[in-house]
């Protein structure tokens, strides 16, 4: 199965001059959703880890039936003010301002394995700093996993050391 | 397994008077996920639906799941300028003030049926608010699914018509 087929290319979108990948014509699709999760979940069932972590929200889309999948407990990584107990955060540069993410302080036992998943790698910036998220925490990122990485923006340097693979590599 | 000792209650939050349940702590463990997630699956097998459609975020931690373990295509439900492509709204009342939610218009395929989940079912509103997002896409919700349904406050009675059913019946 060629998942390529079913993303949706939408030009211009958010802004001119970016080539936006919608995924949501791949998970409206039973067969596409279930043949991404399961080769998902085979990339990270050879590493063995506690965790599956995700930023939200695309992310809980393929995080959360992976952790399932594999029978791991996972670990949600959101905005400022939408987890309800003590947090750590880390801010990290979007091509315009600032943004935060937030992680519940006990969420990770030290030493532990996890897994990052995310939907689309680009410039790597969100997993980037999920993975400092999850070192602050005590945690060891074994393995960062996408649906998608966009070649040529750098997001595949950047995320070299945490071993990022990807379903699909497509074009910017 | 009991899984209201993995609900950690937070009492005066978001607000004075509020006891939040707190589902991070459930998904966290793994025996915990694994057994909610297979209990709803169960639940929701039996429907034979075409969709699982559940609310960003949390709804996305159990719905999805849900959707790749019976081979389902997921919708997902999005606040405002979420969603990529043309989508149709519905706007729904909160304690104070009001809500939006979005999906795409071309999500759901008439005729099809749809299982709504959620994480938690307080008065109902939002579950209400999406049931008839996909009926005004022309679907037909053949049940509602949430892990916790909160007593007492008349979302039972609010969507008892869509079949409402929770592993969890916990006091507000």
């Amino acid at each position: 199965m060629n998942l390529a087929n079913y993303i949706t290319v939408i030009e211009d979108y958010p802004k001119a001059g970016v080539s936006f990948k919608d995924i949501t014509t791949l998970i409206n699709d039973k067969e596409a959703y279930s043949y991404a999760i399961e080769k998902l979940a085979q990339l990270a069932k050879e590493y063995n880890a506690d965790y599956i972590c995700s930023p939200e929200a695309r992310g809980f889309i393929f995080g959360c039936p992976v952790a399932s999948k594999l029978n791991i407990g996972f670990v949600p990584i959101r905005k400022k003010n939408k987890l309800p107990r003590e947090t750590i955060s880390i801010q990290y540069s979007l091509e315009y301002g600032i943004d935060e993410l937030h992680m519940h302080k006990d969420a990770i036992k030290k030493g532990s394995r996890v897994i990052l998943i995310d939907d689309l790698v680009a410039i790597g910036g969100t997993l980037k700093a999920c993975a400092e998220l999850v070192e602050k925490a005590g945690g060891e990122v074994v393995c960062c996993l996408s649906l998608i990485t966009l070649k040529g923006l750098g997001g595949e340097e950047k995320l070299a050391k945490y071993h990022l693979k990807s379903l699909l590599y497509l074009e910017d």
